[in-house]
């Protein structure tokens, strides 16, 4: 094995021209980055990490790995309904990723800053012992005080979710053959969209104006809905009939002996990345409109109630869903 | 071993109450956090990562490794002149870390945003099957357009430093059992300084307003120093015998039959944590001033040249220093 690349290399070589439409980094040159206040603004935060086998498999591409890491932050801003900025990057390299797998990481970074709007503004690269770890933080901007909350679900809103639910959970069996039943399509389809999900960005006018709450699904539906509706101090119902499937989740369903456990499943799975909104009723076609015009749908899934916790319906019957929701272990 | 902690509860129990006082931060019940724009101020962001067994020792106590890693960050707000205002922290927990470790965890970030007036605006936790990873996202305020530089020093600039150098690298060795010959008095000090570095905070007025260029002396003395020359396109040479040096390296010093590449050791070593500045001659008195108000010397230790790169200097003569600079591998 060769000596790993020289940090000051790394960063000069292909973190830097990331950075180049930054002046705000300065090159990437110095310590920190200095982002200009916007009067009547406010930047929008989040930070999600990710680490190997335990977010992406140990032989996923880095270049798809990458932009997963930008994408499951750049989710975030979409529930919030922040337009994307920046984002810092701090990434722990294992010995085994050599000069052309940290290329590769850039090239993905550069395809999905480019794809999104982003620019990359600071970071730090460190090494480890361990597995890949790295975590970035997004930046986003919202009109003062309008980022689109957790708390903020009314009694009677409609609960809503964008896409389709339980991809995700199955790209990941898929990716690691462990799907049967189905065709290769299918299975390719689906751990396509575990690798590289879709962030429902461009919603931000829409969630501002129609929507009460909302969050992005990427602990599972349900374990979701129930920090919306922890968050709002209210229940949220949620009708697994109502669940919007992929054809390839639809194919997969047929295969199965008991649907409903197989609905519980697909909405208790990670890694949608859908958006999940509150609202009223009447709201609830401007935001499948907008939805629509981005190309994806927008799905009735259940309601808000007073009652807290989240209930689970099926066929007209409340079913057990235990504690609900799928950790990163 | 017991279940490793839930998620929900270390950010619900240990976390939230480190953000009672952050509105910005919704209680960390939400993805994101919405920080007002100051009409007038850049937010200065930076971000810094360590490893168990790169960056602290796998015994370090947890509370002690929360307060480095939110002081390493700290550290580069000290040298940019910002105002410490916040942070983001993931953090990638190992199953070994039950609540007892992870409460201790909290427990010192506690103390050191209590320190250093610091709010914890969000961020992620996950699990990983190797060593503990963590990063934090500093955030501080400066007047718009006033972050202190590393590109900006000035041909006939002096080269300053804050406090003592070298005693990280000695720190570490002490830490490792790896120090002999001095008494364990200063043993036990300089093990202290390596798991517990002094931010150089509340130099921001005076920084702005007499440095050229800043940066923190976090990778050693003289590869920091070379960042400084590379950003401004000049060079720095530095004299070996002006370093500023505690009692407890001069004790070690003592002891060893080279000085002048011992000296050159602590020169190239990490975890310094000091703030390196480059001024005019005639700024060094009221930069020396600042720095005495809080209790910590500041040292002249070269100068800007116009030739690029690092030139060291020990009795009169140039000494080779290789690539100059400790690598966290």
């Amino acid at each position: 094995m060769s000596e790993p690349p020289d940090e000051f290399e790394w960063i000069g070589r292909l973190l830097a021209p990331l950075a180049k439409n930054a002046p705000e980094a300065f090159g990437l040159l110095d310590d920190a980055a200095a982002v200009p206040s916007r009067p009547g603004q406010d930047l929008i935060l989040s930070k999600d990490a990710i680490v190997e086998g335990v977010h992406f498999l140990a032989d996923d591409p880095p270049e798809l790995v990458a932009r997963k890491l930008l994408r499951v932050n750049l989710s975030d801003l979409a529930a919030k309904g922040a337009e994307p900025y920046g984002y810092l990057l701090a990434i722990a390299w294992p010995k085994r990723f050599g000069w052309p797998e940290r290329e590769a990481f850039a090239r993905g970074l550069e395809a999905d800053q480019m794809r999104y709007g982003l620019k990359l503004l600071g970071g730090d690269t460190v090494s480890t012992p361990g597995p890949l770890s790295a975590s970035v933080t997004v930046l986003g901007w919202t009109p003062a005080g309008r980022m689109v909350q957790r708390a903020g679900a009314e009694p009677g809103d409609v609960v809503m979710v964008t896409g389709t639910i339980g991809d995700g959970h199955l790209g990941l069996a898929a990716a690691k053959d462990a799907l049967v039943g189905i065709s290769y399509d299918h299975l390719r389809w689906l751990a396509d969209r575990y690798r590289l999900p879709e962030p429902r960005l461009g919603l931000g006018d829409a969630l501002r104006a129609c929507a009460h709450a909302a969050a992005d699904v990427s602990d599972g539906l349900i374990a979701d809905a129930g920090k919306i509706a922890f968050a709002s101090g209210l229940g949220i119902q949620l009708d697994l009939d109502a669940l919007p499937l992929s054809d390839a989740a639809k194919a997969w369903l047929a295969t199965v002996p008991d649907p409903t456990a197989a609905r519980l499943e697909l909405a208790s799975g990670g890694d949608d990345y859908e958006v999940l909104i509150t609202a009223p009723r009447a709201h609830a076609e401007a935001l499948r409109g907008a939805c629509g015009m981005r190309g994806f749908p927008l799905t009735v899934v259940g309601g808000v109630t007073p009652r807290g916790g989240v209930r689970v319906i099926a066929g007209g019957r409340e079913v057990e869903h235990g504690a609900g929701g799928w950790v990163h272990r």
